[in-house]
């Protein structure tokens, strides 16, 4: 089995059966081995070891202020014998504050920090565990309202439902997230990078969008190609698949073979894409003009798989 | 490149980049190219022709009152020059009466239909065209409103996006699917399937779930079979997507190979699952104990493509 992308692989027992368990919950909710991996408008609680990052999980004591005073526990799922919970505190103000954490060097001591700043340093089951929070938090915040009529939600099953309180209505929603296809493009021995206005100067990365109703994974792949480069391709090999919760995505990695050469940038999505062959990425990868994408994101699996095929 | 499977493969130019230019959008809703296909509670108009089923499109004559009355042309894509609208009319109490097609015998003249009781016998484009016009408006049926504030939303981008009205939250949703998992687990000649009690008796299926937040397509592969069959399996190989409005996911099909063997129904959701040998499913198969999944369903094809493989 292939090596499992970054925030993958967490390895956490997600117990679905007994998530519907109210008293199992319980038992969880109040035992003191539980952790709670606290939130806060996206960014998670963080501090500097001597090697590295380090994330701060609350322990029963800590988590139950805000629990009493509202916040809904997520369950994440078991890792051995420890129930690990998510906890949005994005209604507090200053949670640093409450939770006696405060000091004067925020930079170094205890912070909120998005997991993008972070993520890569961490061991890959911290990472995954993090980004799983992150996503169900973030899904929680985005269906507080039911899209049919409305009315208000509330979580329910330990935080994988959230249900429409209208008697009329009572519509189940359930955490999803969204597919995205992310494909490295071909053509024996180039590649096919494309970069955003925005990106970091010199960046160039793989081509990705997200799949649209109706289409397959691999129907997806032609189409985005052709949008954002104009590059007509002939197959879609599927590679791997890796979560992305920034904020609620699922990568699907493929590999394509382009059936045509010119390059266009039909929807304006991409401020540039160029043909790279593998020399010269080799020789120029990260330096002061090229660099490739970032070491947890599957964009740069992909591209470096293929650049050690050659 | 491998066959697409059933509801995939529809040859739409979605247009993508063209979907935001309220110009060229006029121009195709006035054209007399143009056609509408008609939704109505989840259900398409359709009617009987010598040759099997034959859904029924509307014309710009047929679809303008309904246009007029406040539904909102959803822009599925060009075949050809010819633009392709999808039409929910499900606030409509009679549609059939509107578009004067109601007859004494609805069996056999038009009528409105499930998908499912005829999607396997139209053409394979036909299909896909009828599932992206039911997932698109499903889709807007569940977001009338903003879950994140609540405010009802209006569509933009000829149908490819919702917009929150409220000033201060303005959130843009997009349509998206539910990846869903399915997979074949094997172990050496024989294939693990399992039915709910719900089905059609007799009839054994591939196991299948939602992908959750913060796990890979591998990862809830095994994670689905551990829970409904209690089985572990060592890898997840994949094989093809399928688009599967009913009512809206993407069906991602792996096979999977067994590293246990003993059967437990830990989440209740099959009645029943059992290790089935090829020679057997060849023997049986649609015979008056035993069935396989319908035709068009991607379960169907990771069966027949194991099948075909001994």
């Amino acid at each position: 089995m292939k090596r499992p992308n970054f925030y993958a692989a967490g390895g956490l027992d997600r117990v679905g059966p007994l998530r519907k368990d109210p008293d199992w919950l319980k038992t969880r909710l109040a035992a003191e081995t539980s952790r709670f991996v606290p939130i806060w408008r996206a960014q998670h609680l963080v501090r500097d070891s001597g090697a590295g990052p380090e994330p701060i999980l609350l322990d029963l004591g800590a988590a139950t202020p805000f629990i009493l005073g509202g916040v809904e526990p997520l369950l994440l799922g078991l890792d051995g014998e420890i129930a690990h919970f998510a906890l949005d505190l994005s209604a507090e103000d200053a949670p640093l504050e409450q939770l006696g954490l405060a000091g004067a060097v925020p930079e170094e001591g205890p912070r909120f920090q998005d997991l993008r700043a972070f993520g890569p340093l961490l061991p890959q089951r911290t990472g995954s565990l993090l980004a799983y929070a992150r996503g169900l938090a973030h899904w929680h915040s985005r269906h507080r309202f039911c899209g049919v009529c409305g009315s208000p939600t509330i979580g329910a099953e330990a935080g994988h439902v959230r249900i429409c309180i209208s008697p009329e209505c009572k519509t189940h929603h359930f955490p999803r997230t969204d597919p995205a296809v992310i494909m490295l493009v071909t053509d024996g021995d180039r590649m096919l990078l494309g970069r955003q206005a925005v990106w970091m100067k010199g960046m160039y990365s793989t081509l990705a969008g997200f799949v649209e109703p109706g289409e397959s994974l691999e129907e997806a792949v032609a189409r985005e190609v052709k949008e954002e480069a104009g590059i007509e391709v002939e197959d879609a090999v599927y590679h791997s698949s890796q979560p992305w919760p920034f904020p609620s995505s699922i990568m699907l990695g493929f590999y394509a073979t382009a059936k045509s050469r010119d390059i266009r940038l039909n929807d304006k999505e991409l401020e540039d894409a160029r043909w790279f062959s593998r020399d010269w990425v080799r020789a120029h990868v990260d330096d002061e003009f090229f660099r490739l994408p970032r070491k947890d994101s599957i964009s740069r699996r992909l591209i470096e798989d293929w650049l050690g095929q050659g």
